[in-house]
């Protein structure tokens, strides 16, 4: 039976996509000390924050101190987001493992969230990966609303095309394409899937689901049916409460975790851990996270 | 693109399945009144309740009113759920459509549940499939915690099919084959699909999950990919509150609509018809219903 791959790789967003996405700010030494537990999850890659300006992002005004403090395990990679060359030189600075850059396939959503419009993102861009690897650094590049566009609508897969184009050509050597909004059901997945793999391989392609309309892990499904092994997600579904206006989270890692290891599908993770470390920061935000798997083992 | 199918018929269990896992007493007007919302939004199958004695199921003592009151829609199966011959007597009297019996592939789950082992089980539903049948009624058989019970752990696939067969033996039209707890993931179901396919055909098999893990949309989707074309669920998913000890909700009618008009698969169910319908009962049961689909639209 091949239709599903035997190993995957999950890659933690948690701390920088899940908390960004949270009223309650937390503690910098509680941020540390979950990064800390997330890395004694089997986990092997983890986004600990982004060095985006704090007047856009205030929960993630600590990344400096926050990149600096927590202990480095062996065999996990530290990453951080970065906007531009300045976010870039803080984590240089802060010495992260691998930084993402990150732009949106829609013009209008790109223009919102960068305040550039696409064409003048590049340039940019280029600039940060340049300097990235220059450093010894390894590149991620995310596009975001690659299944919809708040303002747009629908995002033409002849778009997204072109920006990944872009960024592979920038020498990035991963790309994740976000579900942002969480619109995507697994035939725009295959569809977009499909020519996509037409151009990259898919050892350098990455999917980041959001689960806002409950899809996330039939997305997985036919991401893992096309021969995608490596996803993002958020401890818990951390960012996304079903009762918080405008909230909308990360599938969440506990949820995916339990598919993988139902499926025999290998991810190094220990649930227990996982868990306990998924409790630890529910406490730190005061009310019950969004996964279905920890509202159910919690009871 | 044959990989799934253009057509699925969604049966909502939301009144039965729903309303026996809620604490919030619905007032029988309620109900009446929901139900006759629900049957103008495109479905075409209702279970309206259960004529379980009320000892069991309090929130479903008012079965018999609620059955003789709705106004039946033309194109729409009404039916209930029957545990004996006195439970299909009610359901006789008040006329509806079809009637649903229930037994567990689990030993010990249908002990819990029904009092009587499995193959002590068998007779009594014999002679309620017979009596149905005679009384021109179609019959819809049940087998719960086909992928999982709470006290046995595994269920084994010869166990399911072994009740399967029984069941299709004493002439039902029908079998929904229920992940009672929420804990099958897609190679689970893919193995089963295999082995059951093998036996009967897909047009007499309607698929039953609950979402208790997250799991359940992309359980369906394997199913589709099986060649499956019914599906159970509730809407808003009912009965399962996230904060609530020990509830675990069918799949949300509106998550499920939602994935499968986004993967072009027609339904005939009118998504702003049902979701005010969902909001109509959410206000009733008074809290958020579990659905992400209906948190997010209601933000």
């Amino acid at each position: 039976m091949n239709k599903w791959p035997k190993q995957v790789t999950i890659k933690e967003v948690g701390p920088r996509d899940g908390l960004q996405n949270e009223k309650t700010q937390i503690a910098t030494e509680d941020k540390i000390a979950w990064i800390n537990q997330l890395s004694k999850t089997g986990l092997t890659y983890i986004e600990i924050t982004s060095f985006v300006h704090p007047k856009w992002i205030p929960q993630l005004a600590d990344a400096l101190e926050v990149a600096m403090r927590i202990e480095r395990a062996p065999g996990v990679t530290y990453a951080a987001l970065v906007p531009n060359q300045k976010g870039l030189e803080k984590a240089l600075a802060a010495e992260v493992d691998e930084v993402a850059v990150f732009m949106s396939a829609s013009e209008t959503h790109n223009r919102k969230n960068i305040n550039k419009s696409i064409e003048e993102t590049f340039p940019v861009l280029e600039e940060v990966v340049k300097t990235a690897k220059r450093a010894g650094k390894t590149v991620r590049g995310y596009v975001s609303t690659a299944f919809g566009c708040p303002y747009e609508g629908n995002v033409s897969i002849e778009q997204v095309i072109r920006v990944s184009e872009r960024l592979f050509a920038m020498g990035i050597d991963e790309l994740s394409l976000g579900d942002t909004i969480g619109v995507a059901t697994p035939k725009q997945v295959l569809e977009l899937l499909e020519a996509v793999l037409q151009r990259f391989p898919k050892e350098k392609l990455a999917m980041h689901f959001h689960d806002t309309r409950g899809t996330a892990l039939a997305n997985i499904l036919v991401s893992l049916e096309m021969g995608i092994t490596t996803f993002d997600s958020s401890l818990g579904g951390l960012g996304g409460c079903p009762y918080a206006p405008g909230a909308s989270g990360n599938v969440a890692t506990d949820d995916l975790v339990y598919m993988l290891h139902g499926m025999g599908i290998a991810t190094g993770i220990d649930v227990e851990r996982l868990t306990a470390t998924a409790l630890f920061i529910q406490d730190k935000i005061g009310r019950p996270l969004s996964s279905r798997y920890l509202q159910t083992i919690a009871r």
